[in-house]
């Protein structure tokens, strides 16, 4: 009997070591010339059912749960049970610094894993980030792929989806909801009065919540019964003093809306007096992104969660989420937002999507638990195929020095998505501004002006090298490229160290179009691995900065400005020393000034001033003031937006 | 073949007016006493998978998007699906007028759907409201029922649900952007450039998308092409010139959030001066929910949104969502959200939960899409049992002069649920309050107090009538209530008019508690149906507020400030005098003044102010302040709430 039961156990672990090929129906999209509008391509296409797609790539029926018939939560349950079989491999989609209008990373991601997937019958899979709801209805221009290269159906990928962002910024609402209550409750109640409340008496009882006795812990106060306070212990226990000029927690909503970036709150009688300045961000800008993407299980995420500094009290302080009780609260309204979803793309293969934290105040990829459920699900033989915000000075960056840093995974490859516009704009061509018409010099061969950009391309592939990453360029073809212009990148990102160049047109063709990359890529992921992170967490913060700025962004070195200096020696003070750095920046130039284009060297990057996100576990530089709250234009695409209430279809919505 | 034809369509039109009993195969919960707290109950049950349920009660596949395993939405095709069907009886629970502690609709709803269904093997069926996210963190109370007559799982009734009060939010606050966005537009923009931005040339085009073209015809300016406008066409077109003391759209949060009850908004040096006071109310609170609740398909949906005013002109004239061009753009974010969310009862039946608008501001009731629904799904032997908020003066008022007047619809029974306790208060017993301890006078038997408030029941017995409604009394009954108690109120409710007047112990005994007022619904219904409006369109706006204070509120007239005398004359003028009027005032009395209890008679009803809600379509008539939105208590029961992270499961929501 015993033995019969470890041959059974014996036999189930090596069917989960067994290294599935997925039993995949890709659709097959007609490729229509010329190539027709995002919406109009994504919905000639039928998506599949996507309960099937989940079944195909091994999701078993309990872990998926079916938000309508084309997107699904998938259960972090299945990564416990796929937790013996192999990794798949790891890959990262960045870019060359874009010019405004964007490289097409996103596209060529999802290009790619079209190709990878549906022509090179592996097991591939795009991991991608939760677009912001609210530039939708801004200025036109989705974040789902376009052209052949989509993730479908489009308009929920862009819109709702399955309620994450609004999770989120429920979350983010509650607390600070919370901090101005308290703020207010402390100012109109004496100690006695006020700890009364906190730790009341019910039926005869009373006695703290296990939120207050987390915080009796933190104070070091050993005490469990309510009655034994001293005076001293029910002051320190109730007021929380908290410092209104060092509150860091902005409220958000998902909604483009520059009336909101600085408001003044409490104005009416009914909060006696006690106004005061505050402001809105856009949702994903939350911390609660960032922890939600870099959480790696539903009690991470709670820990995080109570981490988070919301202010500091009068004595310099920190002041937490768990101070203010609600860490319970703010899990319960995320636990089905920390559960990745499942969509597919234009060709039927699948993709997840899930978080979308912003890759300037914060590290700007999609989440660690998404990318642990697809590295198993795709297997040991499978690609896992992820993106990282803005330039690889940024968002690569970021990917490598805070999410592998926490979730202890390495990269195989790394893709450098480049475009022959983008390098011309670095060699000094004319500026290029979304919705003006490109200057000619854009549309015709100029191989001078794209030679004096490449300097841009070689900073990057240097970028991946630091990290020990092999890079693959990946030109995204524009139709008025030239094959001269293609040969001349090629030929520099060679001679840059890339271990292959290969140009994609995705756009126009889909994974047909992505085949060379992914035969590049498949070779390049069987290569050594040498990942190594840029810095160890005991480094001082300062020279934090100065290893990413140096070799990153090719600045000499870093300055702090005396407010920055201050605040860099209150976070150390404070504990926060250890984490890795986010440095905020424009993602429009490799140095702080968003007007300079190409690879400048030696410059000096300067900081203007520093704070804590404590949750998502990383020190946030700002250089140069990043706009938490866009606008919408004078004529904003809502204009053009509508529901056929015939067919209930979405229109022109990009 | 034409006779073939003829006589298939016969049998298919037969089979269709077929009454189908439902195949449902209920849950038998066991009955634990003590009755243990609702979530404990709650998570005592498995819910059935709801794609069976969907199954059983007659929907198609492709009509249910499941939302995991426990929730799913339903598509309107089914209504038009169904359409040939008969129609279920309806009716309405209400109440009397309900201590601060509520008197258990709610509960008392879905303990006769159990009854009906579970019990009596008929069609029956629960709409509900779904509740306000907000206040599930203020104080403990969640809105999904109690004991053993609830929706399960709670908790996804108490939480995001399937996200419809997220799209809300989000359609609210678009529209509430581009209003102050396009105020700043206006006020730093000439005329011509500002007409070159709204109208721009796009590859050498330049045409009016549709929405301005409704803009246009609105203006009387006959013309397509946007270069043949005059100067004076140019400025009438492209000027909204909205007079920003008129604003009477606020944002919203599903947040008790007291700190942004007043605001500044645009204080940022980014909107140069421009900064105005603001509002922000609970996201149940926006007109748009009451549309939602009021549409009855996709396409009465847009028009609604459309015709929303927001503000007035400088000459006094309405500007509404579609002048701001944002119509087609709210329709899309909330066209899932139109679609009513099926769950369950704790006994395994079906509820449909579907929008949540207040019932002062707005008129309390679920949606009538969900009604429409399921009105064809019960069928002709079957039962929609729904809920109208508050006492009988507000919601039954409203449900039957403001839903049932869009909807056409008449209710075939109305339940009046009372409770000892609440008529003790209104024979003069202490004050009750969330929180405090119930004084004696309610936990032990006292004739004279309740014979004292028996004429509040009375009167609302009579508002029933009024409206040609039988009335059936529901007696929620209570451990500490005696059986003469029960006799007394028995017997004033048959005295009174009502048809039949019954005891429930839903609460601690589900279904089989409430069998007697499923019986005495049952054979209500099958009585002649008698039902009128209480007033008709045509009726001046003055009149129909005079009507309904008369005879739902037992006053003697109705009384208006100047203000209110100007707004009401405004109102006329701009031609909403012919909507119904939504009266605003406190659910704890039948006056005006939340402190007079009982019923008195002859009192004057004072209307401080009028404004219209001209998309939901009825003119609000504010009689004292109503709070748009809570604030949390120092206390919040955040400091209960929890996540078990091993499990995924809730703590101690309720």
């Amino acid at each position: 009997m015993l033995m019969r039961n470890s041959v059974r156990s014996i036999s189930i672990a090596a069917e989960k070591l067994l290294q599935k090929k997925w039993s995949l129906i890709p659709l097959r999209p007609k490729l229509v010339k010329p190539v027709p509008s995002d919406i109009v391509i994504s919905r000639s296409q039928t998506p599949r059912d996507i309960s099937i797609l989940a079944e195909e790539i091994g999701l078993e029926n309990n872990e998926v749960s079916q938000y309508g018939s084309k997107k699904a939560k998938v259960a972090l349950s299945a990564i416990d049970r796929l937790r013996s079989r192999g990794d798949g491999a790891y890959v990262v989609v960045s870019g060359i610094t874009p010019t405004p209008l964007g490289e097409g990373k996103s596209t060529t991601l999802l290009g790619l894993v079209q190709a990878l997937s549906a022509h090179c019958q592996l097991n591939a899979i795009a991991c991608m980030r939760q677009p912001s709801q609210g530039p939708t209805f801004g200025i036109k221009g989705g974040a789902a792929g376009g052209g052949y290269a989509q993730v479908i159906p489009m308009e929920d990928f862009n819109l709702h989806l399955t309620g994450d962002i609004h999770a989120v910024a429920a979350a983010n609402n509650l607390l600070a909801a919370q901090v101005d209550t308290r703020m207010f409750h402390e100012a109109t109640q004496q100690d006695k009065h006020l700890y009364n409340r906190l730790v009341p008496q019910i039926k005869g009882e009373r006695k703290f919540s296990k939120i207050q006795l987390r915080r009796l812990q933190r104070l070091g106060i050993e005490k469990t019964c309510p009655d034994d306070l001293t005076d001293q212990e029910i002051y320190r226990f109730a007021r929380l003093n908290i410092n209104p000029d060092t509150i860091m927690w902005d409220r958000v909503v998902d909604v483009n809306d520059r009336y909101l970036r600085e408001i003044v709150v409490g104005v009416s009688p009914t909060e006696k007096g006690f106004y005061r300045r505050a402001h809105f961000a856009i949702a994903v800008a939350s911390e609660i992104m960032a922890v939600l993407a870099l959480a790696k299980n539903l009690d991470d995420m709670k820990q995080r969660l109570g981490r988070m500094v919301v202010a500091f009290n009068c004595q310099g302080e920190p002041i937490t989420t768990d101070d203010l009780g609600v860490t319970g609260a703010l899990a319960v309204l995320l636990r089905d937002a920390l559960e990745p979803n499942l969509m597919q793309s234009l060709e039927g293969t699948p993709v997840l999507v899930h978080a979308g934290p912003f890759a300037n105040i914060a590290h700007g990829c999609s989440s660690i638990v998404a990318d642990e459920l697809v590295l198993k699900l795709a297997g040991k033989e499978g690609f896992v195929c992820t993106e990282a915000g803005f330039g690889s000075d940024i968002g690569m960056e970021k990917f490598c020095n805070i999410k592998c840093r926490i979730s202890g995974r390495s990269p195989n490859a790394m893709v450098l998505v480049a475009t022959v516009r983008a390098l011309k704009m670095h060699g000094g061509g004319p500026s290029v501004t979304p919705g003006a018409p490109l200057d000619k010099q854009y549309t015709k061969e100029d191989l001078d002006l794209l030679a004096k950009g490449l300097p841009n391309l070689e900073q990057h592939i240097s970028n991946g090298q630091k990290f020990g990453i092999p890079v693959v360029v990946a030109i995204n073809r524009f139709s008025t490229d030239s094959d001269a212009e293609h040969e001349m990148i090629i030929e520099a990102a060679i001679n840059a160290g890339a271990v292959e160049a290969v140009v994609c047109s995705h756009w126009s063709e889909g994974g047909i179009g992505c085949l060379d990359l992914a035969h590049a890529v498949i070779e390049t992921c069987e290569k050594s691995d040498n990942f190594q992170l840029l810095y160890e967490n005991e480094m001082p913060l300062f020279d934090k900065l100065n290893v990413v700025a140096r070799n990153m962004y090719g600045a000499d070195k870093v300055e702090l400005t005396p407010e920055a200096e201050k605040t860099l020696e209150r976070l150390n003070d404070a504990g926060f020393g250890s984490l890795p750095v986010c440095i905020s920046k424009t993602q429009l130039s490799l140095t702080g000034d968003a007007k300079i284009k190409g690879a400048p060297k030696g410059f000096t990057l300067t900081v203007q001033n520093l704070y804590v996100s404590a949750g998502a576990g990383f020190v946030v530089a700002m250089c140069g003031e990043i706009s938490k709250m866009p606008g919408l234009p004078t004529r904003p695409c809502i204009y053009d937006i509508d529901l056929n209430t015939e067919t209930g279809e979405i229109e022109s919505l990009f």
